[in-house]
């Protein structure tokens, strides 16, 4: 039997169904299908699971169809704020950085952070010059177009929270996760999520499972929902489902709400949510395939 | 018998073996058998354990003999940044602040952030525009008063890492934990360790435990420190001491050092280390008191 290989993604969840009938889900979908394609063609070709992530995050960064990149949307104070980390499982290196205003893709500021300096996280304008002084892309307020236009102008909450992120496994059985936000239209200036916490909303372990999580961040932090799916699937001994499934819980009987995307060492996968929808797309060397957004 | 109460703080770890014989050691104890005397005596009179915490971490800010509050060092761009978090047991509800240069309790702003928004995290001037906000007292950088002149003037490394912490069980059986930094001398601008982490740096779970971290953060961040002793506790029923000494082990083996205090729901602690010191103190209903540095 070969190694197993497993890519997942998200692109945020939350009350999708709302964009029922505005084509707006299937423009996502057909995004996800041919990325979750290219991804899978990647690993099967040998690529390592933290460039598959990494290059899984850029690409929703750069489409302006999610709440990160490029689709991010301004906070209360008119400008957009960037989160993003990045782990790898076989050294629990980690990397991230949080209210980056500047970079064009933040996902690729995370992984500078993990491999050129001593350090994990990152914030504010010296994240912006750190990225800079590794040669990475920097942009002004005109770059981005939030996915969330119609929400912007009509006053209305966003139908989602923003944050996408990618899980895989590589044929030399490496685990990695990576997320990456331009956070929710009108968050509170100054504040920060899930998706730049290590534990929270990204963690990957090798031997064990790899997790990135999209939804109400607070409630992400204070479960540690992302090391708490490995350490039950670790410490427990439970399935992926079971893990994720447990956290979902936790969150949701905490009044919280969101979605993730959990693999295991072996492949196997989880996507739970409590909301109405989750862009979500998955691919394994079993032979599932999965692109669905409700 | 009567229920069980316990307070631990720590004021860091470190080489602290470099200091024997300059009276530093003297001081700090004499410093912290005076303030866990006074955070027990809160505790008999029925303080709240959040309370508790607070007021230790205020007490030892405001002391200017810890790298945290007016002991803060400069970073390497002449300017203090300070990070702090704290954490409900009994909700699980947090509060976290990220490089903040102008408030005088980074610890307040943290509970301010947990009590009065829906956030988890403010970084930078945000942050401190919520502190000031809510009428937190703002200091300009004449305020600081490194507690490490000697390095500063030498130009050697800081003999220990900053951040503070205290962990507290109360007489209605409630834990609660704080963490506040002013980071470690010459700490690169921009850079955040693990202290406004909840997981890595802090966490509490009624009926399991509470854990407060100090040492190189990015180890404590990687392997999610204080989420893992809850989670071995919690999960596979290891004491507070095993739990604690597995993560630290955890730690040392992917080159990191520092050290924790973590109490259960019983009462018991444990205070590992893997330094030449670690300041810190323990005061328990069981008659147990200790105030050490080496």
């Amino acid at each position: 039997m070969s190694r197993p290989i497993t890519i997942a993604l998200h692109g945020g969840a939350g009350n999708l169904v709302r964009y029922r009938g505005t084509g707006r889900l299937e423009e996502a979908e057909a995004f996800l299908s041919t990325l979750i394609d290219d991804l899978y063609v990647m690993l099967e070709g040998g690529s390592a699971a933290l460039d598959v992530v990494t290059h899984a995050c850029v690409r929703m960064e750069d489409s302006a169809l999610f709440h990160a990149g490029r689709g991010s949307s301004p906070n209360t104070k008119g400008y957009v704020e960037c989160d993003a980390s990045i782990m790898c499982g076989r050294t629990r290196a980690a990397g991230a950085v949080a209210s980056v205003r500047s970079v064009k893709n933040p996902i690729l500021a995370a992984r500078t952070v993990m491999e050129q300096t001593d350090h994990v996280l990152f914030v504010g304008t010296e994240a912006e010059l750190l990225a800079e002084h590794h040669g990475l892309a920097v942009v002004d307020a005109n770059y981005f177009q939030p996915c969330d236009t119609a929400a912007i102008a009509t006053e209305v909450p966003s139908a989602h929270r923003g944050t996408v992120g990618a899980v895989a496994l590589d044929l030399n059985g490496i685990l990695a996760a990576a997320t990456t936000t331009g956070g929710t239209l009108r968050k509170t200036a100054g504040r920060v999520g899930d998706t730049p916490i290590i534990g929270a909303g990204t963690y990957a372990a090798n031997r064990v499972g790899a997790v990135s999580c999209t939804g109400v961040g607070e409630y992400f932090i204070r479960t540690a929902a992302a090391h708490t799916i490995v350490s039950r699937m670790q410490l427990l001994g439970e399935t992926v489902g079971v893990a994720a499934g447990t956290a979902m819980s936790d969150i949701e009987a905490l009044g919280g709400n969101g979605g993730i995307i959990a693999i295991d060492d072996r492949g196997n996968v989880a996507m739970p949510y409590n909301t109405t929808g989750m862009y979500r797309a998955v691919r394994t060397s079993r032979g599932e395939r999965l692109v669905a957004s409700l």
